[in-house]
């Protein structure tokens, strides 16, 4: 392992989430609250990652260095992006600091907070600025900021993105991902317009718009997007959810005028599908169950807001989905675990991976009843190469392991089943809410230290997709070989 | 598909169905109960089976003509099984006496009976008995007393036996699964006589060996193995339910001298290790918290008999764990995961398949850090074929999804998250208690009719190991060619 590599490209990182401090640092300074919180993290952030970013090292890069360095940065983010909540005093301790900057950066949402409107604004514009710089990746905002990396950075764009399968846009990986931050950045801009035109304060459209397009789902107000009685804001927030939840590789296309091969994406599809069926299905639930809505119109509306914000792992609310019947529950559940489109912002198992998955079930059966007959597996019509057949089913195992491994250690905190299974797969599928205690009028303040401290692992491992967490702490990885 | 040779396989188990039901009748004569439901059901399976085997078929025979067969017929076995119960007039519905006959012949043990101790014996007999027919396999049975379908049989045994790998013992199929029935019924009557000894009346002995043998759990007190009151009663159970976890091919190593081949096998000590380390934690959580034990022996005594009786999938209980921390409870729904060996009676997952997951996870890590160095996942010293390993990992992935989707259609029931999760995890791991309502102390009496059809689907996919069902349910394999 080449580690002097691996900590300048660290140190660079940290660099620049330095240079991202300077806009809440402003924020604080306009709402004339203590700027110290953002000074003293600024400070120390530049102090670690100038040295780091000082050290000479070798170019000799591999793909164990791309993923160890993803690993060790998404862990040293959080860290330090944890300092200024802790500067702040709101906080009751680090570890909280830790979980609630965890779940900025990886997109969770998940938050200690029973309340957050007492909170300086400087500080909650933070909170929910981790959510847009954690959506797209900080590493792949390193590569567009400081393309000096060179043929290396395609490692570490590969270990950061999520998805089975990650396509350059074009053949230099710096300018692909300054394309793909000019796109965030464009549908950001667009979002915080539509929603000012709902009449929302300056202010809360834009945090309110970073934890949109990260998906990651922080509310400036105790009660989310419900608090504002907005329903035109909430129209605007369910289209905006599930434009981030689809492959920015889409827009790429739409953008070099292939509109019909965008719109012939297999996971794209399958995504509007599932989205399309879940609504329909929770809203004839709701509506057909006594004492939910009086009109079908909002039904549609709540349905259709609290599917999108689970699948597209945002974890916003209009309603609270912990009071539905069981039935709607348990389908938001099965969101939780199936998540958005590889390549967007979104978490969890991801569309491609689970429309894969039906298609391997089917050639299995397929080959009992024809054994002579050819059988492939596609997607968006080329055959999908047996290694990736096998690395995403081994990606649902490991998933499901982690989560029934961290479920345990969470138990020991006597929560019920309901609660500790949900707090994980919410966790580990980067949503935010679960159901019972941690549902969305909920929180994870009651958590222990413990429990908390594996709910944050399981933030980092379901947004870097497993590897390069179960690589940064395996015993092979440390050795100097 | 040559469905006149499925039809004709049918029949023939149809007619050895019959011939158990033999043993039942003379028990209700013995205890001069009302013979009339075995009778009736007898003449009936007598008359389906009769003709269906007297159908003239060609040879031709393939595994999807196997798999086929063996979906149906357990489907079959269990709708003709449940005659006796419905002609007994002690349950509410068919749909009732189905889900119990499945139950049985899965070898689960979930039940729909609030009470047990009114029915009359020869009944209990029957429920009892299908678990030990269930547990070895109709087919198997089938094979061994009828070996004329000859050289075809193999592809039956393999969908029908548990587990990734089907190992025969001797060249011949039918010498086979006699071997394995002998070592069946030498370990059955064992146990009769080790639980005469410990003082049970002589019918409790049979009916719990029955249970225990197939790893079923239908018990025929109201409280299970905890109402005899009986802890040498308790022990002798706890070994006979870790006896009948373990591959039966071990036990054929071990009778042709070659012990220590048996005691290397990796399954075996993985299953022991898990075993072990969950008894352990167990009766520390429980030792730990206050209000549970006061003895250390009894603390120790209740873990394990409930660590057996979970992770062999029978479900017997000492002792109500729904009442347990949570810590424990977490724990023993992941034993309702993993389950008992491959080749055993037990269900679930099983062993073999969660220690190559383990196996394929340490590979992928190593694959990234050591890209040059060639990585083969090994069992038992061989390697496992990449074809082989698919298969484990789709396996999973598959059995997840069955689990969340027909966790969505018994949420209907608005039952809590934890009682609709794990009455279907136990429930396709053919164990029988979950959590909350369906907990070791409850039943399932109180779902649905649709509910029961779904976790009865539940139980026959679980215990034939998802290929057969899905087989049998594909549009493709009902169509001619």
């Amino acid at each position: 392992m080449n580690f002097k590599l691996v900590f300048r490209i660290t140190g660079r990182t940290l660099l620049v989430e330095a240079c991202c401090m300077l806009l809440p640092l402003l924020v604080s300074l306009i709402y004339r609250e203590s700027p110290l919180p953002f000074l003293f993290t600024i400070a120390i952030l530049l102090a670690v990652g100038g040295i780091l970013s000082a050290l000479p090292a070798s170019n000799h890069f591999f793909p164990r260095e791309g993923f160890f360095a993803v690993g060790l940065i998404w862990v040293l983010i959080s860290a330090f992006g944890a300092l200024p909540f802790w500067f702040s005093g709101y906080f009751p301790s680090y570890v909280d600091c830790l979980f609630e900057a965890a779940s900025g950066f990886t997109t969770t949402g998940a938050s200690i907070l029973p309340v957050v409107e007492n909170l300086p604004r400087g500080i909650l514009f933070w909170r929910s600025f981790t959510h847009w710089l954690g959506g797209m990746g900080v590493l792949i905002l390193t590569i567009a900021l400081m393309p000096s990396l060179g043929s290396r950075t395609l490692h570490l764009m590969k270990a950061e993105s999520p998805g089975p399968v990650v396509s350059k846009l074009v053949p230099k990986t710096s300018q692909s991902s300054k394309i793909l931050y000019g796109i965030y950045c464009g549908l950001t801009a667009i979002q915080i317009l539509c929603l000012r035109l709902t009449g929302m304060a300056w202010y809360d459209c834009i945090v309110n718009a970073f934890a949109v397009a990260g998906t990651g789902g922080f509310s400036v107000r105790n009660t989310s997007i419900g608090a504002y009685g907005n329903p035109a804001a909430e129209v605007v927030i369910t289209i905006f959810m599930l434009l981030f939840s689809i492959n920015f590789t889409l827009y790429f296309l739409i953008l070099c005028g292939k509109i019909r091969q965008a719109l012939h994406s297999d996971e794209f599809r399958f995504f509007l599908g599932v989205v399309a069926v879940s609504i329909l299905l929770i809203t004839g639930n709701l509506w057909f169950t006594q004492g939910y809505f009086t009109s079908l119109g909002d039904t549609v509306r709540a349905a259709a807001f609290q599917v999108s914000s689970i699948i597209s792992t945002t974890g916003f609310s209009s309603v609270d989905f912990n009071l539905w019947p069981e039935f709607s529950r348990f389908l938001m559940v099965i969101l939780m675990f199936i998540g958005a489109c590889a390549g967007s912002t979104g978490g969890a198992l991801k569309c491609s991976r689970v429309l894969v998955l039906f298609k391997c079930i089917r050639r299995e059966i397929n080959q009992v009843i024809h054994p002579r007959s050819v059988n492939v597996v596609k997607l968006d019509g080329k055959v999908v190469p047996e290694d990736t057949l096998r690395s995403i089913l081994l990606f649902f195992a490991a998933y499901m392991l982690i989560v029934l491994t961290a479920g345990l250690v969470v138990a020991l905190d006597n929560f019920s089943f309901g609660t500790t299974f949900t707090a994980v797969v919410s966790c580990i599928g980067n949503v935010g809410p679960g159901l019972e205690t941690v549902g969305p009028m909920g929180n994870y303040s009651a958590f222990s230290a413990l429990s908390k401290l594996v709910l944050t692992l399981c933030m980092i491992i379901g947004r870097l997709e497993l590897l390069p967490i179960l690589v940064l702490f395996s015993k092979s990885a440390w050795s100097r070989s």
